[in-house]
């Protein structure tokens, strides 16, 4: 995507310079990482400079491709490995450029491939949008999060470009505010009306008959179609429900887990109570601080992610087509 | 209720002083402001030193009993009907004190009532509530928004005394965090074991049978049991629809508007929209400072209220017991 009048991927290498759009300090600040080993990037996953699957993946790729080149392959897989365990899409990039004849061509193709599948899914999401809709998203499932394009955004991108005139109600997303800071930022800079509205507001407008539409991402998809995603997708699905307003998953099939029978079996990360109590803002003088929100002394709990149950979900858009539960087997990419 | 082991009301009136707990130095200071003339008690409300309509009532009594005792009756009436005009309960303590022989016993009944009643909802309310519950409560309708007791807390404490082994999860309620801020405080104050959670992760809890029941405070209750609250509350309401739990809405009969016919007929106030782009917190050094949580030059929306329809809610704990809409006409409590 365009960041002022320039051509950006969320990362991408050049020679044998890892560089990435630093998204610890978005929305205030727009810089990019420089990370010229393979040890330089993995910090980078670490410290979460980059985040998202999408993103992640090609990331790891890219950093494997790095260790090749610098003739240290299997301690550069272990470093990789290392940084966020739990990151699926991570295995999965330093395997197949640890595995390829030519890393630095696989770990390209692995940034295209995911490019290219997010543009898919924005063209199939397109369909879905009428002109004049009002689109409500949850979370950043955004170019961010994946390496161009994004998955819940790219339709919303599509509909943009085509002059269809719509609008977008950005849930803020508490407790990390990923929608106030990173949806928002995205959308503003590819001036895509919207208005950032409180998690608590998304009901109300519903009842007002004021969002038409629904698209969020997805962490994991069960073979059931129970789909595990940020924390609150579950109450704007089940109000979706109550008003009749459709309700899509956006996400590459790569998400699909086949593995998992139904979102019974998807564990929901508790995160720390801080990121409740707390939040981080630009202070007047131009500083991000992070200051106690909450009264001093109390506890917080954080579940990190809900499960929608599939009963609530219209469709899953995908690079291959907007899916149901039973074309998931088909169409499922076996990428490993 | 008690604060630091001495018993205090929100406002209260000794000699011809009015003292009120600043609500907004909590929950980071307790701190009581004096308000020796009607003038500083009007400044008081206007700045929301004093706020929630059983509160704000009773200051507004006290102020009228100050400038009858100042001599000054009709400028002073004017003066404390223009600090905050829409706040129904504002005008209502006024006139009872304007037209009484003894302003000052007036103002004290006011208060009292106000107590009174409160204590009473908790006697009813607390008839719902099973040894061990885990109940959700949004917003502040605590002692804080009346003059003691509060009317979704007021169950809730008086569960707790007896030795039921509640648990209170406590929605944070963005964008203003009356939850965070002021729920949290008076649960923590009054040892009730609580959480504070993101205002998204309710209907996560209410999946996996973690609540048993939800009470929350109402702004205005129509005819047709249709209630305003605080933005969030239709959303918390759908959800437990979803899963069963049953949903109550605490309120002294006052807050019964017959006049009204349904909730299409509540108009929303939209507020600024500085609420959600700012969050105010406590600094590392501190101090108090707003800093900015969402992406600069993106804008957002602030419905302050939401309608929950009649059919989500379960019942309406009044000082007259746990009414349903059919007994709303006989119940109401016909004060001007």
């Amino acid at each position: 995507m365009r960041v002022k009048g320039k051509q950006y991927r969320t990362v991408w290498m050049e020679g044998e310079t890892v560089f990435l759009i630093d998204q610890n300090q978005l929305p205030f600040k727009f810089k990019i990482v420089k990370a010229k080993t393979c040890r330089d990037t993995c910090l980078a996953i670490k410290y979460m400079i980059v985040r998202g699957a999408g993103a992640i993946g090609a990331a790891a790729g890219f950093a494997m491709a790095q260790a090749v080149l610098e003739g240290d392959r299997e301690r550069g897989r272990r470093r990789i490995e290392a940084t966020r365990p739990t990151a699926q899409n991570l295995f999965y990039g330093v395997e197949r450029v640890y595995r390829a004849k030519d890393a630095y061509r696989e770990a390209q193709a692995i940034a295209d491939e995911d490019a290219g599948g997010c543009k898919k899914i924005g063209e199939c999401g397109n369909k879905l949008i009428k002109k004049g809709a009002r689109i409500l998203t949850h979370c950043n499932a955004g170019w961010l999060a994946f390496v161009d394009y994004g998955s819940a955004l790219s339709p919303i991108y599509a509909a943009h470009r085509q002059g269809k005139k719509i609008f977008v109600f950005v849930d803020e997303t508490r407790p990390r505010g990923q929608g106030a800071r990173l949806t928002a930022w995205e959308l503003k800079n590819e001036k895509v009306p919207h208005a950032i509205i409180p998690d608590n507001a998304a009901a109300h407008f519903m009842s007002q008959g004021e969002i038409d539409l629904v698209i969020v991402g997805a962490d994991r998809i069960a073979k059931n179609g129970d789909t595990a995603n940020k924390i609150g997708t579950l109450e704007k699905a089940i109000c979706a429900k109550r008003y009749g307003i459709p309700f899509y998953v956006a996400a590459p099939t790569s998400t699909f887990d086949l593995k998992c029978k139904s979102g019974k079996q998807i564990p929901i990360e508790e995160r720390g109570q801080e990121e409740v109590l707390y939040q981080a803002g630009l202070t007047k003088s131009g500083k991000v601080e992070k200051v106690l929100v909450c009264s001093p002394g109390s506890t917080a709990k954080n579940p990190a992610f809900d499960v929608t149950p599939v009963e609530l979900i219209a469709g899953y858009i995908t690079e291959k087509g907007v899916l149901t539960p039973k074309s998931f087997r088909t169409a499922r990419h076996h990428r490993l």
